[in-house]
């Protein structure tokens, strides 16, 4: 027993709400990636810090010992400007697709590290693997002759970067420690930094569909991360942006696809676009381009033509036909009114359960599955008329779909209008 | 996954301050139990509720289902009143020793399921296998016969006695959640509930050397306890005791048993005497004997008798020689005047260290080894006479162990008084 410290004192100092020391964090954070702390010795420890918290300083040293875990990456070799956005996770975000070939057009060098999806929330690496023969998985030098070759890359995050983070992530998704600011930030920013990018653009989503529920939850989980990435020399920004319904018309894994894809023709849902335009303009600004327009880039074509070459690069066919689920349901309005709620976390629930998502790491997804909407909040509906879709590989599902979405719309009476919800709340920068 | 819960959603549930219904709580119990309930699961849940509580329905429910997870034991069959008493540790506390024959001599069956010390806090088990010969580890029917023939027995509890209990206890030892008042509760009384004795008398120590360093908390434990023993139909009271000084004059094994047996002869310091009687009286009025004078049991030699019937019926030689310690170290008054305080909890810790209690639970301890007094609160001494005696069979313990006595004694000037400490400091009874 030559260690440092005992892991029950240091848990027994969070517990009674005591400051963790620099050498407490760091020897925390390597003896339990040597195995030396127990899973239910840091199970318990990341319970006492959701419940009292940690101070900048000890969220600072805490990220900073998860970075010192494993390896770090270097793109300064490429000779142009990094830029990476990171999405909390939302139903319907699909940004990343036509954002990081949209931002690769104009000499940014865009490493997409994306993750899979777990739960309600998809993942991009699900999605972009709908498309016939493309793979998440690329060496480093694959991934920087790509970002040189063709400016953007998506793909899975190796093991190297940050395994203290990869093994806290899983424990805590099995043990109730998920939602909490202090491990939330360390997690996705230790990982961001670890990652070298130079510039990044934080999507930090609130509303039903997002795991902060509230404005000021995202503020301070914004705040945290913004200080965390400016004090570790990356120019980072984060947008506030609304998922109390979802972005987009889809939630699905090639539904998505295929509406990414439309919004990189020049067309696609309004919110997509405007959102896509709006992280873009971030990285652009962080990356040194504060006067570029990106908009016309999407509707020129440029875009879709980095699209297709960094799906091809991966081994997709961009041309190829995307899977359609087996079975559809549609489910229809029950009188006439105004749309003026549409649940994200309902909708995502019920895409998950279509199939879309998984429960279980080791779980597959369908490709097809999901859920596509005919109207968003604001819209006129009839009777009779389509609200939404549900598309599955596995009809049992629709009727446990159809009860996770049991009050997912109201229909007020005609010439009612939706709560106000601007997408952008908010902007957070130091 | 036909299980009725998962695990994640009974943490969160307590996480976020809510009461967690029977049916949770029976199946966290039992699936924990089972291996279903991860170790790491059930030390984030043990984090949860030690820093956002248990409601008393809670409680009874969590120990309910303790005593479930196992075998029950049946006393019925004795045809008389049985009686324990339980501690809640201390230093020096051997008082288990000569209580269990005293009471027994009065007719009524003593079944004390006791443990092994770790950490400052003896062990009853450790003490009485410094007697040569003894063995802890009885079959329920070999229990069962020394209740009819003698009347007591002290031994090992069996493995099927509230097995969750068990598991807990060894994972919250690791993970910072022992200091818990409705987890400490629960596995006691599961324990005592589960062994089946009809009274059960509750020794709550206050103070430095205890679990519970203030009157506040140790009143809670003991008003909780009370409340689950009472409900469960076992006749319950607590007494709270102090624990700011070490009970007697010894502490360690060989040296408690020699105390014990001086106050079976009739002797014996007086405040081991006192509490002694206090708990004896206890245990014979709730057996049915409010009446009923202990002292002169220990007086004329019944105790005695029925002391050393006990012992030899589990192998042990109740005239034989105990175990001494190869060395020794006296420390002596630095000055003269009035010692007015002597710490409970820097005693046992030496006595700890210098071999009379183990660290781990794989460790063994030295029968001869602890700490004798010469002196206690309240005595004048002068310079250079003997506070105390350190004893122990490896002598390089005695450079950390007297390190731990720095601070442990003060010496006021002539005349000075201790605080005012009454040894039964409250009753608590429904």
């Amino acid at each position: 027993m030559s260690e440092a410290f005992a892991a029950v004192d240091v848990i027994i100092a969070k517990r009674d709400q005591r400051e963790l020391s620099d050498e407490q964090i760091d020897w925390v954070i390597d003896a339990y990636t040597r195995g030396v702390v127990a899973e239910e010795q840091m199970s318990a420890l990341a319970m006492a810090v959701l419940l009292n918290g940690m101070t900048r300083r000890e969220i600072a040293r805490w990220t900073g010992a998860m970075i010192a875990s494993g390896e770090r990456m270097d793109f300064s070799g490429l000779g142009r400007p990094t830029a990476d956005k990171h999405s909390t996770g939302g139903v319907g975000d699909k940004i990343t697709l036509p954002l990081a070939p949209l931002v690769a057009t104009f000499g940014i060098a865009v490493p997409q590290l994306s993750g899979r999806g777990l739960g309600h929330t998809g993942g991009t690496l699900d999605k972009l693997e709908a498309i016939p023969g493309w793979r998440a998985s690329l060496t480093t030098e694959e991934m920087l002759g790509q970002l040189r070759d063709v400016g953007a890359v998506v793909c899975a995050a190796g093991s190297g970067l940050a395994p203290a983070d990869r093994k806290l992530y899983a424990l805590r998704d099995v043990t109730g420690t998920v939602e909490c600011i202090p491990l939330i930030a360390s997690s996705i920013m230790s990982k961001k930094i670890a990652e070298g990018t130079g510039v990044l653009v934080l999507d930090v989503k609130v509303g039903s569909g997002a795991f902060m529920k509230t404005a000021d939850a995202a503020r301070e989980l914004a705040r945290t991360m913004v200080e965390l990435g400016t004090d570790a020399g990356v120019h980072t920004v984060a947008l506030l942006t609304d998922m109390s319904t979802p972005l987009g018309l889809t939630a699905g894994n090639a539904l998505e696809v295929r509406e990414s894809v439309e919004v990189l023709a020049g067309g696609g849902p309004p919110d997509v676009v405007e959102l896509t335009l709006a992280l873009a303009r971030e990285m652009l600004a962080g990356a040194g381009l504060p006067d570029v327009d990106p908009a016309p880039a999407l509707a020129d074509g440029r875009a879709m033509d980095t699209w297709k070459r960094m799906i091809a690069a991966q081994g997709g066919d961009p041309d190829a036909a995307l899977p359609v689920a087996r079975e559809q349901h549609v489910v229809v309005a029950p009188a006439d009114g105004v749309l003026v709620e549409l649940d994200a976390l309902k909708v995502g629930v019920a895409a998950w359960r279509l199939g879309a998502g998984r429960a279980r790491k080791e779980d597959a997804v369908q490709a097809g599955a999901g859920i596509e909407l005919h109207v968003k909040p604001g819209v006129d509906v009839r009777a009779g008329e389509p609200l939404l879709a549900l598309h599955t590989d596995t009809p049992a599902t629709f009727e446990a779909a159809l009860r996770d979405l049991d009050g997912a719309w109201v229909i007020a009476a005609e010439g009612a209008r939706p709560p106000e919800r601007p997408l952008v709340i908010d902007r957070i920068a130091r």
